[in-house]
């Protein structure tokens, strides 16, 4: 029957976007990942934001996790993660409540990273590391373009010196407190809203 | 010798910020928190924002000890919690990095919240819940008064709807994705940075 057809070709769509997970290879042209971007845009009926969040230099699962399913929410357009392996740990799995199922993964281990940064930027990405550097921009006056590349730091020991040197702008979050600084999965947070605020704003600015 | 005097001036003065932990109960003044309010703030040397997280309804200590980390960066005036044995828990403390030091931490239990609510009403506070709901403001779209008091909903049940009826505002986190709905933590700290960009903003635009 008629609507029979259709609860089909909906359960096709969504298969086609689920697990979308891709290892990236150095010097891969990343039109793979474009088509899934656009993919996803297409089938959600939404607009797809230009935002990607690379997380590889974090190594805690419940993190890693956490990321993945905040970011699925705000419509990021893939995690980057070190390795696939996190996504079979039970802690990942428990805090992304099956996020992994709808957001883009890539894998670019750390010793990839410096390629990786590169070929965005040579693709029009801006790369922003969250960290506090003597250089950094405040989030409260920091403007994101559009496509835009979020480097987070690792918990201990944040963005590496070498990596540093490939960022196009180090942003950091104003803190009040005496505690020294927010958890990772928290500065991912506030920087994907703020990417998302700024970009729903602007689309009301031209209607 | 006066370098000494100094430092022993300096250590009394932390274990007076510290450990400010007090019960509420109903019909008390808060003039004792006021007074924390205005102590720690003086400690500081930072202005103390007017801001109460309120997390009586959340039952998980990961989500909690993580919200005390997270309100003590934001310099916060006080974290509200169901419990004060949540403390206690290793989970809890696991994710707060001893953030319970230095945020003042006030005991209000579920069933004393209506109590509460009408009490800060009375202080002038806007009682916001954090919630999806017909009548919900778009957080993007939100302006938060000085005097704000957030309540977040129980990581199942949200805000239940006997306490709906004692909010003056629902405001609500525009999500893209499919996956449901973001961790209670996350959607406080949202909020609490979006409080606190406003704040910097205004207070900007007075000098």
């Amino acid at each position: 029957t008629g609507s029979n057809s259709v609860e089909t070709d909906s359960q096709t769509e969504w298969t086609d976007v689920q697990k979308k997970i891709i290892p990236w290879k150095n010097g891969t042209p990343s039109l793979d990942l474009e088509m899934v971007f656009q993919d996803r845009a297409a089938k959600l009926g939404k607009s797809n934001s230009r935002l990607i969040v690379v997380a590889s230099l974090i190594d805690k699962p419940t993190n890693l996790g956490g990321l993945c399913r905040t970011s699925e929410i705000f419509g990021a357009s893939a995690l980057v993660v070190g390795s696939l392996h996190y996504i079979q740990d039970k802690q990942f799995q428990h805090l992304s409540v099956s996020a992994e199922q709808w957001l883009p993964l890539v894998e670019v281990k750390p010793s990839q990273l410096v390629d990786y940064l590169q070929q965005k930027k040579t693709e029009g990405y801006t790369i922003i590391g969250v960290e506090q550097t003597a250089k950094s921009f405040d989030l409260t006056e920091y403007c994101f373009p559009e496509k835009s590349l979020l480097l987070l730091g690792n918990e201990h020991e944040g963005i590496p010196a070498n990596l540093i040197h490939h960022l196009d702008v180090c942003v950091e979050i104003p803190q009040q407190g005496i505690i020294r600084s927010l958890n990772v999965h928290v500065s991912g947070a506030l920087l994907i809203w703020e990417y998302t605020r700024q970009q729903v704003i602007k689309q009301k600015q031209q209607k």
